[in-house]
This record gives structure tokens, sequence and C-alpha cells, in this order.
């Protein structure tokens, strides 16, 4: 399966996307219409997400739990823009024990109510917080149009839900996260994503601020890849969630909420990938090194998986190594199905390479002749060691480098309606609705983020010309 | 809260369960009934069960995966026992985006199905054998009783589902799996577990033979801790999971599943647990060592908190330690509050000690004076290893010396139905469910397992005097 040749991504980006996920065994599609099967290795992939992230998370004071996943349709309700953000995606139980229920039950498409209603039971002091809780979980949102690991209708990720007692913490908390989400994306996945502020209308459902991590694919659309909103006092109020004082006083409590889920490896694969398949950043592959042993006869074979296994004792506790031994496959055949598996290095063994003492390393990042070394067997750990952090880096710098010759600074709206057809627009805005909804009317492209990193000054609004303070990405997204 | 006396355990047993999970914030009661929140120390506890038992599936060459809580109905229907044994538990999804759905959708009590389903898909021949996954994920049974962690609506579990090409294979692996499962109960858990097999009347809905740990409650019931269940070719057939084997036939395959959940820290609670709250043994315990500093006024907390920076400094590599600095309370009702939460060591550390350079050391499974040690800084992290090695292993001699002191090995129906009362009875059975059910009906105790290690020879059924070659575990049961 994995030797057939993708179609190109020039050809058809998305056909490309659906098939490299099939062949590298990533996904497969579920009997239930928009749901997914996350195969073996691609849930080793969300597992080194999980523990990328889980660790930032323990060292910034955070801890898991685990909430249920049933929540009473009316806990929804009590927030306005919650209800009418979600109720429109909901999956509903109706039926219990072969009873139908009093209350439908919702499946969680996120768990700010029932956690509310629980930190409301917890939280009575300012001694209690803040109150800093992450969990690892499934959610559902029952969407229409859906995609293997972008968009499903189950899902997984982690949501942190935080309670403070002031505005000023809440939104520190709100930061702190969105640049471990940045640090993440960055040293962990090589994915050079842009901060920032969501418009007034991409903000998440009930939030009084979101903020996202906004990366760019292989075909130029942009995909939200994590969020991190400072709900305000918003579901404090929905679900009195107060605290005492320190003079007595009766207190709502400021919330925050932000989640990363496997529509990450979506995001891996778009940035990395090439016509030959997958290519994973070395911190975050389930396999960092594939030995391939080549060999004519059983002579040979006995030599080569000698020092196949000399070498791969000598690289095992310190990194991600498999051997190929699988009979019956031609060795090229194997290259071709850990290129597909992007395995960000190969090394090759075979007689001559016993007689010398050494291994042929292929880097995935570099197809052909210039991606391949001779490596001697002295010191080979350390040096693969530096080899693989200059193939994480080398992964980096070309995403960024593809970000940022994509990225165009238009002048005038029409330059932005063409900027958005192949290209991110880097562009004033006022920070009005009607302008983002003229653009999305006629180009389908909608404001990514207003990002951190502001130019200052002033310009004018790119859409109506009115005075702008700020500048906001805008493209066409996943 | 956690400074509250307990029920004593002898007064009312399942009071004092309630209790400690509330005191020692373990678990709380979610909005849903039958549904709770597994609070961080009591996830903390799972997250070390889940990384001993992930460890030890890892190394037996299995890998995890995701697969869909969604299973339509019609799936459940298709292997006879196993939509019986299941369907009056469902909680069924009717309503999707608003819209009724064509068919309705179970919440997985349990993923048989849904992964044959995938598996008839994903195996052809007998080169992709042996397929070896597991996952970890939350599932649903409809309960009417329900019990923090013993029996909730939702629960979260692994439960790995193996495909392979003979009969020989899916039972050396249902019996693998079971291995691993009292290696980790006794090793990691310190909970002395019985492993057996189970009778047909109490075998898994679908499986050919059914493996369990049998665990003994400090109330002398009993609770089944894991599973492992050799499904023979029932599911295979059901889901026409086929392999094409070395001459080309085509085969069903064998299949097996297996299964621990968070009920086993139910398990935990109960075996260790004494009047003044958890006990939890130090290799699976969130933290394990409690540094309590003591002081009278400025001047010895300067010293004290410093010599306590350096002996949590000197421990935090190697150990989980927190240092308790709350303020506004006394060091006693620290020591009461963390006797609740289990934490299996204490270090006191006041004026003296700086003076000393000494600690004292309190250990939580001996109580009062006998239980605590003067330890010299010099070697203190060597000397603590040593030391919470003797209170794992102190546990498990206690919790052994416990259950075999409340098994009986009765000769008579008469003694059976007396011994079930606060023991569990050993005794001959000749395997009928008659017997069973007879059992049963007088005194509400149940076949808990037949011991692998059985005694060989012959006896009579304690129940009917038939001829029978094997010996059974019976036991009231929670």
């Amino acid at each position: 399966m994995s030797n057939e040749k993708l179609t190109p991504q020039r050809e058809n980006f998305s056909e490309w996307y659906n098939q490299v996920i099939q062949r590298a065994e990533l996904a497969d599609y579920a009997p239930v219409r928009g749901c997914m099967v996350v195969r073996p290795y691609g849930w080793a992939i969300w597992e080194n997400i999980q523990s990328a992230l889980d660790r930032r998370f323990k060292e910034t004071g955070h801890v898991n739990a685990a909430f249920p996943m049933f929540i009473p349709m009316s806990f929804l309700e009590k927030e306005k823009e919650h209800v009418e953000g979600f109720s429109p995606e909901l999956a509903v139980v109706t039926i219990g024990g072969g009873e139908k229920l009093e209350e439908p039950l919702v499946v969680r498409p996120t768990s700010e109510t029932i956690i509310g209603y629980m930190y409301s039971k917890w939280i009575k002091s300012y001694r209690d917080l803040p109150v800093l809780i992450n969990q690892w979980a499934n959610v559902v949102r029952w969407e229409m149009r859906t995609r293997l690991f972008l968009r499903t209708l189950e899902f997984y990720w982690q949501e942190g839900h935080t309670a403070h007692a002031t505005a000023q913490e809440a939104e520190e908390e709100t930061r702190r996260m969105l640049d471990i989400y940045t640090d993440f994306a960055v040293n962990e996945a090589a994915v050079p994503v842009i901060p920032g502020r969501k418009s007034e209308t991409e903000k998440f459902a009930g939030a009084a601020r979101s903020y996202t991590i906004e990366a760019m694919m292989g075909d130029t659309k942009a995909l939200q890849a994590g969020t991190s909103h400072n709900l305000g006092q918003n579901f404090a109020r929905a679900f009195e969630i107060q605290y005492l004082d320190e003079n007595n006083q009766l207190q709502y409590c400021w919330t925050t909420s932000w989640g990363l889920s496997t529509r990450f490896i979506g995001a891996i694969i778009m940035t990395h990938g090439d016509d030959q398949g997958l290519i994973l950043p070395p911190r975050l592959a389930p396999i960092q090194i594939v030995i391939v042993p080549i060999f004519k006869n059983d002579a040979e074979a006995s030599q080569v998986m000698e020092m196949v296994e000399e070498v791969r004792a000598s690289l095992a506790g310190r990194f991600r190594v498999r051997v190929d031994d699988r009979e019956g496959m031609t060795p090229g055949f194997k290259f071709n199905d850990w290129e597909m598996r992007g395995v960000p290095l190969r090394l090759e063994i075979g007689p001559k390479d016993v007689e010398k003492r050494s291994v042929m390393a292929a880097r995935r990042d570099i197809p052909g002749r210039e991606g391949k070394t001779i490596l001697p067997l002295e010191g080979l750990a350390e040096t693969i060691d530096s080899l693989l952090a200059q193939i994480q880096s080398a992964l980096l710098q070309r995403a960024t480098a593809f970000r940022d010759a994509h990225i165009l600074q238009p002048e005038s709206y029409a330059e932005l309606c063409s900027a958005v057809e192949g290209s991110w627009a880097l562009a004033w805005w006022c920070g009005s609705s009607e302008c983002e909804a003229r653009l999305k009317d006629d180009t389908r492209a909608t404001t990514r983020c207003i990002p951190l990193d502001q130019p200052g000054g002033e310009g004018r609004c790119c859409i109506c010309g009115a005075p702008a303070r700020e500048k906001a990405y805008f493209a066409k997204a996943y």
C-alpha cells in the first residue's frame, strides 16, 4: 500500500492529504459518518504531543483531572453565547438503560459548563485560588463537513480550565498558555505558528477574549492550531463560581480555558509533508531512526544483521529506533515505506558498511543523494543526536521561510482580495465585523488573528479606509 | 474537611469508603446521576496506574490507538451473547446536530464490536498477525446502583484487543495479560490478587473463556479487579475478521480482550485504608513524601525552611515530594490531612532537627510512635529509598495475611454458607451453574474464580456432592 505513489501536492493538496493519512496508517474512517479511528502510528504521534504538552502544563503548576462527558442540556443554556455557539453541533443522549431520560444529556462539545458547576462547589475562599486543572479527553461536535484530524465528530484534546481571583491573573494565565502552545508548536513540532488575538467574530462562544496560534499549511491555507480563552466572569456568573476574598466579601472568579487537539496532527502533516509522504519532526516522531539491513545471501545476512543489532543496541536507550527486518521485501520497497511514514532518519547497513564499520544515513527531509552521509560507527549516537537536531531545525527553517514567502502586505482592498488567493495578507484593519464580513463574502478569507507582534503606529483599514491601529492576518482557512 | 474523623471501618465500611473518597479529594459526584468527577489527587493515582500498565503493555509488543466511542446499534446485535449482556446498560444517542438520527448510536460499553469491524478491514494475511492494540478510554454502562470508582455510569479504563492466527496464541495472550495484571496488582499496588478463571455464568458476554484477578477488600468482600478474555472465534465470525493463511486459505482469526479500570482505585482504597484515611502504596502514590516544617517564630522559621529546602532538593529528583508550607494551620492539622490522603512517608523538620542535621520520619502504615524514626541527613535519599520499599512490602504482607486469614475451606454446604459470611470460601465445585445459583440464592455469594493454582486430585462438590476436579472461590462481591 505505502509504495503506491501519492497524488502530488500541487495537483490536489486535499487528495494528497487524505492519501498520506491512509498510506502512512495514521487514521482511518470509522463506520459512523465523520468519526475517525486513530491508528497506532497516528496515536503514537499524539502520545508524544501529549507528553510534550503535559510536561509544560505540570511545570506551570497545572494538574490533571477527569470530568464526565455527559452534561445536562440545561447547563449549556446558562451562558447565552455559549449555547448559541454550540447548540447546532450537539450529540444528545435521550435513552439510558432502556428508558427515556427525563432530561436529555449532551455529549460534551467542551467542558466549561460542567467544570464551572464543579468549581462553584469546590471554591469557597481566596485560599482555594487559583484552581489550575487540565483534562485529556474526547469531545463531540456534530460537524457536517468532516476531514480526518482536522474536523471530526469526535476528537481528542486537552482542555485546561482555571479560576482566578482577579482579572489580571486570568489574563496572565490566558497568555501564559498561549505562550506554551507557541513554544510547543515551534520547538517540538517545528510548526512556526503566529500567536495572536481572535476578532470578536471569531472568538470562542462565551469568551471575553480569545487567543490563537495560527499555522500556515503547505497549500498556504491557515489552520487554527490551538486556542486560549479569557472567559472574564461570564461562566463564573452563569455558574456562580464565587469566593470569599480577604475582606470576607463574596466575589465572582475570573476563569480561562485553553485547548489543543488531534487537529494538530493535521498541522504537522500539512506543514512538513511532501510528495513522498509524511515528514515528521524528530522530537515528535514515533520512530526517529529506522535501520534497513541490505544483503544478498545468507553469509552477508549474518554479518549484516550482527552489525544491525550492534547499531540498534547502541542507539536504543537514547532514540526511538526500529529495525526493519521484514522478509520478502526489497530494501527499495522499505525505503519508500518509511519515507511515506516520515521517519526522520534512515540508516542503511550492507556488507560494505560492515567492512568499513560505518553506516549510510539518509535524511527524510533532504531527498536523494544530498541527504545521504556516511557515518562512522565510532561516536554514532553523538553524531546522530546532532543530526536529528539539525533535521529538527531545518524543518522549522524551511516552514518559516515558506510561511514568510507567503505573507503579503496589501495596501488596498483590491490587493487584499488578490493576496488571499494563495497567500496570507497582513493588513491594517479597523476592527469592525462589517469589514470582516465583506472580505469573507468576496473571497472566503477570514480574520485569522490580530498578531501579538504589531508594527505600532496607525494606518488605514485595508477594507474600509477608516483609521486603524492594528494589523490583522487574513487568509482562507481549514 | 480532611481533619474530620471518619466513620470507623468496623462501624460502617461503606460509609467509611464514601467519606475517605470525599475527604481525600479523590473524586466527587457529578450532576448527572451515577457519574463521577475524578479530582486531581485521584487522577494522579490513575496516571501512575496508567504508566505502570502501559509500560508493561509496550514491553510485550502492544501499541495504543483510539477507536470511536459511538457504535451503530446494529453492531452490538451481531454477537448474540454480547448484545444480551450489554443491551440493558446502554446509553443511546438519538439526536445529532439537531436532527433525529437514522440509526441510533450506542456510547461504547466496551469496544469489541467496533474494533472487530476495523480489524476485518485491516487484516488480510497471516503476515498482518498478531494485531496487538490497546486503548485508554472512557466507557459508559447505565448501572442503576452506582458507587464512586466501583461502579459508575462512565468510567475510565484500558481495553486491549488482539487478533491471532491460532487458538493457542489467543489463549497464550489471554493468560499473558492476566499475568501482567497480577504482576501489576501485587508489585505496584500491593494488592494480593488471586488470578483465576471465571465460571460460565460469570464470564464476559461473548467470551469463550474469561480470566480475572480477584482482590479481597478490608470488609472481606471480593472485588473483580481486572479481566482477560479469550473470545475464541465468536467476534471474528460476527465481524468476519479473516486472514489468508500460508496456504492461501481463508481463516477466521482468534481474538482476545482484556481490561482494567478506575475501579482499581477502589481496590487500593479498600485494601489498604484505615480509620485515619487512605494508605497509598509508595509505587503508586502521587506524593510519596510530605515534608512538614515545624517552628514557633520567625527566627526558627528561617532556619527550618532553609533545611526543608535542602531536604526537598536532595529528594526531588528521585521521589515525588511535597513541602506543606501552608500558613495558618498547625502541624497537627497537617499531619491529619496527609494521613487522610495516604501519603506513605511524612518528614517533620523542627529547630532540633536542624541542630542535629536529622529529620523525624513517620510511616503512614504504622501509626503512632512505632512508625517514627530519626533519619540523619547524610545518605537520606538512600535511607528513604529503602524505607519506601519496606513500606511497599509491608503493605503487601499485611494485605496477604489479612486475605489468607479470611479464606476458609469448608467441607459441607452448611460450612460453605457460613464461610461466605465474613470470609471467602475455597471449596470443591462440580462446575454446574445450578450449584452456583443455589449458593447465590441462599447467601448472595457468587463464584469469584476457579484459581489457576489448584490442589490437584478430586473431591466432592461442596454444594451438590457430585464429583469435582477443581476448587473455586466463593464470596460476596462488589
